[in-house]
């Protein structure tokens, strides 16, 4: 067996003894004689399984107990709906556009009220997050969205806006439990996992007790209704049990890397090696304004598409997988989540200097 | 490693050279050098997996070509939903009521549309299918809607309504791939994979063509929209990959087993091993009309409360788990599914028949 370095923007790399205990358990897990995956949701086994990581992620994230954690189903892509069909009172929401995602998730805002654009970084190709300083918001608007971390253009922000009384509302499907969080800056944080946390199929919802309604949008289906989750521990129908399970083991594991802080440390160290290089040659360009860059999702390119596809072709030779840009950038693109180790960016670096010198 | 006799009624029951698999496979799938569940969703290795996924099943189902399949995310209960807000077109639809996810769809129908209540069998907690025998529909009804077997009550449609021009929709959960079906008879066929298919986080829709339309409710969220999911191969978003993965290889395994023909004979052999016994002795009854039981689900009580707690106790401590009825029939309840093999169900009849010699 030999493992590569996957730099995918998602899904994407786990941490190796995850997935080695999660093969152990798959025919009995610890003496139940089942796997995860037969499990009753409605059993004891299970819901311990995810007591368990809830009480990990609150630990870990330091939440608050007036918040409610959700573990749902959809993708962040299912909470662009969720999120007015919820949380619309006046039909009022101020969004913030800094890449695809946060455009898209305002698009389908539009579908259930008066979504408002703010600010757009669109002008730069999304090469930067939109100045919040002194940013203003509709006094009656319902919540403003932010996508915190852009997957596709390697953005983040680094203040968040002063949003007052209205509830911040925040994707951090890409930089989530990279670095501590004060969750109480916020009225909802979300996620999809497949990023930072586990497989496809699980979106953590982390909602304010104050907005969690009944009198929502009437067209929310039933399940997608927070109040309806919320009263049945993420169980109003069958969760996304093995999901969860995944998602419970990184929680630990990223307990024993020293938390979010000690996360935070070695997610900057593998950033600096890389930005670092990028900055030190005109051989490769990173696109994005230094002080708006991620540090889970790194674009660079060579500003010579055919140099870059060779790039991308010698790259994936040398045990470096998924490393090419999105298509709306172009490129390279590394994702280099919590799981992906120093050895991994290391290798990339080294692989660049050698690429550099056999194409100047 | 001892594996139990699992009869739950899903999350289920899943054959053991599938798990086996993926164990082997959790860390470097086939030579990729990652798990699945680490991979782009994008990547060649991904679309391979969901391209035969979809193969394997049309060639089960004999799916014709003017039928989408559909790998969503949402569950079942996700489905009573989108389903009026793809398909009501006039506003209105038929439901019949045979248990408790068929109430459940009718009650969520109602959100969306005029969903009238064609007939029920609540009047006898649903002990029997209504006949559909002379059942009449409306002209302009968008579709007529069925749960097809029952889990929590344990009864089958052993014939299917005439809907004539209005599409059938049929919830297939818990009687997925256990026998041969005819899809043209369908509009559309749904189910939960967490039954007989797969593990929670994955729901199946088949659905001929021209029931996907754009202009659906337009509160319908966009991976909701059938239109959206089709046009895009199940990627509008990130799919639940991992579970998409371990269905593809149930089906792989329900074509070993001689297909849906082979799995119905292993079925009903398994079925009438249970039901003989139970027609044969006065010390259990089994309240489902004869003409209507489910060879999936088999609720049966002592018709002492006491009693059929012990049931379920000892019944655990001979490895028989997962037999304890739904709260709302109360007893014991034996999902045995596909998964199951012919020897849990015969440890069952020998554990049922001990107990009745000792509490007679």
């Amino acid at each position: 067996m030999t493992r590569v370095y996957n730099f995918s923007a998602g899904p994407a790399v786990l941490p190796e003894s995850v997935l080695k205990e999660a093969a152990e358990e798959m025919l009995d897990y610890r003496g139940t004689g089942m796997s995860v995956m037969e499990m009753s949701h409605r059993s004891a086994a299970f819901q311990a399984i995810i007591d368990e990581a809830e009480a990990d992620l609150r630990d870990l994230m330091g939440i608050p107990e007036n918040y409610k954690v959700l573990f749902l189903q959809g993708g962040a892509t299912q909470q662009f709906a969720a999120i007015p069909m919820n949380l619309m009172k006046n039909g009022k929401a101020d969004y913030i556009v800094s890449g695809g995602w946060s455009k898209k998730a305002y698009k389908e805002a539009k579908l259930y009220g008066d979504a408002r654009l703010v600010a757009s970084s669109e002008d730069e190709n999304f090469t930067y997050v939109p100045s919040v300083d002194g940013m203003e918001f509709r006094e009656d608007a319902d919540y403003v969205y932010i996508c915190e971390n852009e997957t596709v253009y390697g953005n983040k922000y680094h203040k968040l806006p002063e949003t007052g009384d209205i509830p911040l509302v925040a994707d951090v499907s890409s930089c989530f439990l990279s670095e501590p969080v004060d969750v109480e800056k916020y009225g909802l944080i979300y996620g999809g996992v497949q990023k930072n946390v586990g497989p496809a199929g699980v979106v953590i919802v982390i909602i304010r007790e104050d907005l969690i309604r009944e009198d929502v949008n009437p067209a929310t289906p039933t399940i997608m209704r927070y109040k309806t989750q919320a009263d049945a521990g993420s169980m109003s129908n069958t969760p996304p049990c093995y999901g969860i399970y995944i998602c419970g083991k990184v929680f630990k594991w990223i307990k024993a890397q020293g938390g979010l802080e000690g996360m935070q440390k070695i997610n900057q160290e593998k950033a600096s090696l890389l930005y670092d290089y990028l900055d030190s040659t005109d051989f490769y360009q990173a696109p994005v304004r230094k002080e708006d860059r991620s540090i889970m999702n790194v674009p660079f390119v060579t500003g010579d598409a055919e140099l870059d596809k060779k790039f991308v072709a010698q790259a994936k030779e040398a045990g470096i997988e998924n490393i090419k840009g999105h298509r709306s950038v172009g490129g390279m693109r590394a994702s280099i989540y919590n799981a992906m180790p120093v050895e991994g960016v290391q290798a990339l670096v080294d692989f660049m200097k050698k690429f550099e010198a056999e194409n100047k």
